[in-house]
Formats: structure tokens, sequence, C-alpha cells
């Protein structure tokens, strides 16, 4: 028999999870879109239904021992999601405790950064690590922090919101209401309106002229300033400079001894982690300078779920 | 016969002790001049005979059951302290070795921010909170964070100097060599230099205008704003307001419960509070709108020696 612990990644299109066991192999996974229930249980029993089938067609011997869950905004010490912007159903949603009276199992929820960074601790590169934190670039940019060996959650198990942190006061719109977010800045949507903006500064040729602003992706971006597009270069110059001087500030409160890095806008790779590490070093305290290291996550693709499953898994160790 | 810890405060001028019981209370305290010596062990030789003599001469039965230390760059995980720019001896010194040779009692050191914070939480207004910061507003600006019930060190035992964050960058000129950070705007020294700034940008009339640079402090301005003086009360409203930014900034990272605040800034009260708060609920994320209280501290006048000594009675509990 095998003890299993099933991660559960809740994103604004599809929810996945997968069956993890203790060393963080898969021993099965599975799908379901996240928005087509108008009723949040519905949701629920479809996805409870879809890993109850998934344990049984795998043949093994899994033995379920608890649920992880990551989800915008799930709150790990009520385990509650709250007002998420990306789904569907609004106010508070009882998912831990809705998911623990189906499946009879421990349910532990926190947000999907958070449970990448526990899962970099259990499964990835940060093992042996007591002071990290992960950043997730992808459309918006999320923070996971682990002090003292602990996730960092705050009094009202929010903490962590790096992405929030006030980078130009009067800068850019963000989606939160406010201006200036690191966010706005840095992430993929981050990267698209500074190619804009450099677009309309200056006059240099790019290939990048020939898109609209609806089509553009960071993706694009990236692979025009691979290929030498001088403008693109200067967006993750600029985006990476943005980045390095977040963290510096954010190394002055908690002192990591590693950021790592996932999501589709870290695989811009160099082009964008160069000028972040000569950005945090220019900008670091005395104290902190040449300490920090910036590595990419060890989870690849399936970080989400391992995080998730981490939160089970994490209390097993 | 009475518990009693040795709570030290090492200050730029003095060095002040105090015998702390478990309550609180103290049994007796001295205080030495902190730069006379040459030797860094001579000045520990007087400071552990004054500890000596202050406990025999209080004609209590006093057992010492530790000493703990808080000095400027402190680092509790080494007992070390480094490279103080406010100590006239460089380089590392290994002051909890060496007291702890001569005393035979547990010694632990930290830097004054964070003993001040977990005096908060032993000895006065945070004794059931697990989340939340300490800001030291004097000289400069200090800060100790508590999270998850325990001090924030970071990997190397210097985490917490929110002092440090960069709010402009190009900005003013700081002491520890970099630009823009918080403790050149917020701080008794901050308030001076901004006094000066609008003393150059406005016409107003105001009495600051009599007062050399090298005369004026900031209590001097913050009397000025109580008596009705148009731009010393501007400068408070802009030290309120770059604090308020900023800790709206921190409480992204690490979501506390409350911030307590001491030192000889902090007593311009609302002069200070009303600007910081308004800026901060401004500049907050909507999830931590409402939530975070601002305190002031409840340890008084001996929050550093309460802090040192809480060291020790922190690991009692």
């Amino acid at each position: 028999m095998t003890d299993i612990a099933i991660g559960i990644d809740i994103g604004g299109t599809n929810t996945v999870f997968s069956c993890i066991d203790a060393n963080g192999k898969s021993w099965g996974n599975g799908t379901i879109p996240t928005q087509e229930q108008e009723r949040f249980e519905d949701f629920l029993n479809d996805l409870c239904d879809s890993i109850d089938k998934t344990i049984e067609d795998s043949g093994e011997d899994l033995k379920l021992i608890g649920i992880g869950i990551g989800a915008p905004n799930g709150n790990f010490h009520t385990g509650t999601i709250e007002n998420a912007a990306n789904l569907r159903w609004k106010g508070l949603l009882e998912i831990s405790r809705l998911v623990k009276e189906r499946m009879n199992v421990p349910v532990k929820l926190t947000n999907d950064a958070n449970a990448a960074a526990l899962g970099e601790r259990i499964f990835g590169g940060a093992k042996n690590m007591d002071d990290y934190m992960v950043i997730t670039l992808g459309t918006g940019l999320g923070s996971g922090i682990v002090v003292n060996g602990d996730l960092l959650y705050g009094h009202d198990g929010f903490a962590g919101e790096v992405g929030h942190i006030i980078m130009r006061p009067e800068g850019r719109e963000c989606g939160c209401g406010r201006r200036g977010c690191l966010e706005t800045y840095v992430s993929a949507t981050g990267v698209k309106r500074t190619a804009y903006k450099m677009l309309a500064k200056y006059l240099v040729d790019s290939s990048l002229r020939a898109i609209p602003f609806n089509e553009l992706n960071a993706k694009m971006v990236a692979d025009a300033a691979n290929n030498g597009d001088l403008l693109a270069m200067e967006v993750f110059a600029y985006t990476g400079k943005m980045l390095g001087e977040a963290l510096a500030n954010v190394a002055s409160v908690t002192s990591p001894k590693a950021i790592f890095f996932f999501g589709g806008l870290a695989k811009a790779g160099e082009l964008l982690f160069e000028p972040v590490r000569e950005a945090m070093e220019k900008n670091l305290l005395f104290l902190y300078k040449n300490k920090i290291s910036l590595l990419h996550s060890e989870l690849g693709e399936d970080a989400a779920v391992l995080g998730a499953a981490a939160l089970i898994w994490n209390d097993q160790a």
C-alpha cells in the first residue's frame, strides 16, 4: 500500500489535481474545468468524484492520507477562499470544510504561491533552507515566504503579497484598484505594458511595432529580445531592474537565503535574471550583499499540485 | 529567592542594564559609559563588575538565570556584534561568548529593535499576539518583527531593517552609503532634514527659520507644530505620509496585527500618527485595510532593558 496526498490547484480556467506520494511521485492526476458550475458545491462534487475515480482507476493500492489545496486567496487559517477575483463564486467559500465532509481526510488550504513555497521545501530546491521565498511570475506576481522554517501567513493568513508592494506612487493602474504595484511592472502583463510604453518612447525599429496590443504577449517580447531586438531587450532590462529593486527592499524585511522563481515569465531566463541580480545587489543594504541566491524552482511543471500536496506531507515530516 | 535576568542595552554613548524578574519588575540597575575603553574586553569586564556589584548591593536574594543583550548589529545566530557603526570597536565582537565565560549563565544577543519587539510580547502590549512589529523612532528607524510567535531573524540573523527600505531611488543620502532609505525621512534626523527642505521650498513664516541646522532637533519641530507653526506641521504631515506608505508595503510582506512605536520621535503623538494612519490605510491592499492597529509601546522608558531581559524570559515561557 502506498500513502498518497492529493494536491489540488484551483486555477481561473482549470482545476488540476494529482496523487502525490512522500517522494513527490505522481500516481495519477486529473483536470476539470473550474467555472462551469453555477454552484460552488456542484463544482466540488465533480472534483471529488473525479479524484475518487482517479484513485480507483489507478489499479494501485493507494491510501489517501490528506488533501492539500492551492487556490487564489485561499486562507490557511480559516480554510476559506475569500473574494477571489478570478473565480465566479463570490464571498466566503468554505472549501476545506466541504471537501473534508465529503472525503473524510484532513484538508489544508493556502494560496498558490504559498503552496509553491512549501513544495520547494518538501520536494524541490529548498530542502535544507529555513528562510527563503518563492516568486511566481505569471499573469501576476505571487509570493510565498518561509521564515524560521514555516510559511509566513501573518495574523490574517494573507501575508506574502509582494506583487502588491507599491513601487511607483501614481504609477500604473493595478487590478487591485490602486496604482504602481510591483506586478503591474513585473509579470507577463507588466512586460506587455512596458513594451508598449517603450514603443511610444523610443524611435528604434522593433518587430513589436507590427503587433496590436491585444495580441502581444510576454513570450513574443522574449523571443524578440533573444533575436536581438533592442527595444525588446530594453523591456526586460527595465522589468528586471524593477524586480531587483523590490527584492532588495523585501530582503530588508525578511533576509532570505534564496529566492526561487517559477511561472511562464521565469522562462525568459537570464534575459530577466541578469538585470534582476544587478539591480538587487546594487540596492541591497551592505549587510545583505552577495548573500542571496536567485534560483529557478526545481519543481517543474507540476509545481502547483506538488506544492498543494506538500501542505499534507509537511505535517508528516 | 527571586529569579532575575539581566537586560543589557548597549547604546552609542551609555550602556544600561537592569535586573528584571519574570513580571518585568526591576531589582536594580546601572549605567556605564560605552566608549571609554580602547579594548572591548576591558569594557566587558567593567560591565560585568558593575552587574555583579548591583546584584550584591541590592541586599536581596537574587538568582541570576541569564543575560540578554540588545546591541546595534547584534546577531542572534552568532552571538556577535558585527561592524556596528556607532561603536568604536570594529570587526566581529564575540560578546555572547565573552560574557558567558565570565558570568556562567546563558547569554542571548540581538539588536535593540528585536529586543524591544520581544519585550512587548513578554512584558508589554503584544502579550497575545503572534504577528506584529515594533518600530523604534530615534536617531534612526529600527524595526523588530514577530511572525508565527517568533522573532523574524532571516537566514543570517539580520532581518528586520525596515529603516533601510529604499523609498525614493536617488533620494536623500543615508549613513548606510545608499540613498532614499526610509530612515533618512522618518527619524529624528529625518524630521530635521525635512524641516530644512520645507524652509527652502516655502515662503511661509516659521519660528524654525531662526534656528541653525546644527542646533535644530525634532523636538523643536514638534513643539513648533504644536504651537501652530504651519511649516512645522507640514514637516510632520510629510514624515507621517512617508512612514504610512512604507508600512503599507511592509504589511504586504508580513501582514501584522499591530504595529507598536517607541522612541523619542514617537512622543510627537498624533502629530505624527494621524498622517501615518491616513497614508497607511490609503496605500494598503484591500485585503489588509482596517485590520492593523497602530499602538504606542507599553514598555515605557525601560523598553530597551526589558526587551533584552525578554530574550531570557521568553525561553522560560
